[in-house]
């Protein structure tokens, strides 16, 4: 599908990238970036490029399909330092999971001749780096393309075609209009999950070996979610400050509602309240996003030998 | 173990009691009311009673062990309906999700020969009614007794033998101290899961459609939270408001804080909070808590054929 695939970063997803390519024939050749030796080293031990450098702009060279798997806080930096050396019509996309913010931070540097199309496959682990990537990762999933207004219509559609040889399926949307959406079903959820296990980390020490020992009860869950890593998110909710502030308002204001009823013992409109939100659990199912394990969109990672 | 036990209500808690009571013959007889003839007619068919009434006051009576296993809104009546037909010395016991306010709605109704030590299992799936019980339910998962002051030591021992041969661990606990731990390890993530699937719920039609299309990525395992029963999350809420307002205080005021640090783009104070909460993980791991499966305190139910 491609001569050659540059991945600026092999992390979870640019190693997953890798093995997906592999597992479709997609790119007669795949370059590779990491700022790590650590991690070029693992990356030629696991066999994830043919070719492996220190520096982007290196890697880049000769590519018609170049993608930013590192986190969306290096974006700004690492466009300007590929831009002189982008292919004509080379296809530059990247996996950052706010779109907005990457579209501001990497149009400006580039020339008009590369076709920007920026891209979010929603699918993740609760592991990172280049050793936790896997061939499936994307299977069945959403894939998410923000092309601009003014794109090549033939560059969307070969990217395209491209993550769902990677087993995705792909979506178009505006990158605002991403931004709301990931807010809302993904951002919000990591926040709050962060906050609230950083409740419980500032507890007397007492009353929090306590809530550890009976976390099974629920507040377990939150923990795994709040070891997400912190760049990662830290980048997420720096990027995504509107989206994740408009959301989080109507959140805090309903939380207040429901402190009211609690404390006025209003236990009809509680009541009302908890069987309202049944009724989007029912669309969930009747849509087909429902399956039995909670994962908090992550995929588990399957068992290395 | 006993001679009679009764059991108030039967839904997942009553019928797996039943089940893991069959399964270690801990007693000889099972009697059991419920208020639906709908239920009564299911405990009939699965043999989950040897003996089947519509009044708890009728069940209750010979009784060695009465366990109240209904919501704890219903809690105050069914003590002073059972109160004149307990036996003497007899125990009286409940699986009711919260305790200070157990207490005190069913002793002040007591006679001083009955023996009353309120408990909670804390174990549970997402599905209810009779049908849903089985007798693996409790085993492995803690169950909290909170006696008061002045108990019967030998009836404390006795009933934490049973629950131990039910396949229970054992804690013993103050009510209030009960409601606060349980308030932070379960009903505060219980009560933000109803709150962020109600705030999707009030979104406009075509928003909410694309949430929901996308609620695999993070989402969709809080609205699975979000569809446990009302009656008992609304009991639970109206009946710990005291520990519930306290931690959603905490946790608010957390919030308003990582508000603020987005707003102002705090990306290192995000990150150092994002740090912190690993270390909370690493304590529940370390403790023998964690497994890899989410299940927000639920175990899941065994595949029935
Ligand atoms: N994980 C998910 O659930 C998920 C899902 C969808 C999209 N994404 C997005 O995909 C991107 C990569 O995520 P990931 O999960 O693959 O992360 P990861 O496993 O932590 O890998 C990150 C990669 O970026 C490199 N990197 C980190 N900081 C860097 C810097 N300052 N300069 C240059 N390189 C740097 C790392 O290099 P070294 O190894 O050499 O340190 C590593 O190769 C992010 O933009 C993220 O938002 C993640
Ligand atoms: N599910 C959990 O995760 C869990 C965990 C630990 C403790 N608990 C506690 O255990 C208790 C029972 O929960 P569960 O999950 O077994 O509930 P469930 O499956 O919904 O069963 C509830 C039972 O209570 C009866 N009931 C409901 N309202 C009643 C009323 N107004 N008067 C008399 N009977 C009434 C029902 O009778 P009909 O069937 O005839 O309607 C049914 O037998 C609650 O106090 C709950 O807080 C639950």
């Amino acid at each position: 599908m491609f001569e050659k695939v540059a991945l600026i970063g092999v992390g979870l997803i640019g190693s997953s990238l890798s093995h997906a390519m592999r597992r479709a024939n997609l790119a007669r050749t795949i370059a590779a970036s990491a700022r790590t030796e650590a991690t070029r080293a693992a990356v030629r031990r696991l066999g994830l490029a043919d070719e492996v450098y220190e520096h982007a702009a290196d890697a880049v060279k000769g590519a018609d399909l170049v993608i930013l798997c590192t986190p969306v806080g290096t974006f700004d930096a690492l466009a300007q330092e590929i831009a002189p050396h982008l292919k004509d019509g080379a296809i530059l996309s990247d996996a950052g999971s706010v779109k907005q913010a990457v579209v501001d931070a990497v149009a400006p540097h580039l020339p008009p001749h590369v076709h920007f199309i920026p891209g979010h496959p929603i699918a993740g682990t609760e592991f990172s780096g280049p050793e936790s990537g896997f061939a499936e990762l994307f299977d069945g999933r959403w894939t998410i393309l923000t092309p601009l207004p003014d794109a090549d219509e033939a560059a969307v559609a070969k990217l395209k075609a491209f993550w769902e040889a990677c087993g995705a399926h792909v979506e178009i949307m505006e990158p605002k209009h991403h931004d709301l959406v990931l807010a809302i079903t993904s951002h919000l959820p990591h926040l709050i999950a962060y906050n609230i296990v950083g409740t419980v980390a500032d507890l007397e020490e007492e009353k929090k070996s306590e809530v550890i020992k009976f976390s099974a009860s629920g507040f377990r869950d939150f923990t795994r979610i709040a070891a997400s890593d912190p760049t990662m998110w830290r980048d997420i909710f720096i990027n995504n400050k509107e989206a994740v502030l408009e959301i989080l308002g109507r959140f805090t204001e309903d939380l207040a509602a429901m402190q009211r009823h609690i404390r006025w013992g209003e236990g009809d409109k509680l009541f009302d309240k908890f069987t309202r939100t049944r009724a989007v659990r029912r669309s969930i199912i009747d849509a087909g996003q429902e399956s039995p394990e909670p994962n908090f969109g992550r995929t588990p990672a399957p068992k290395k030998d």
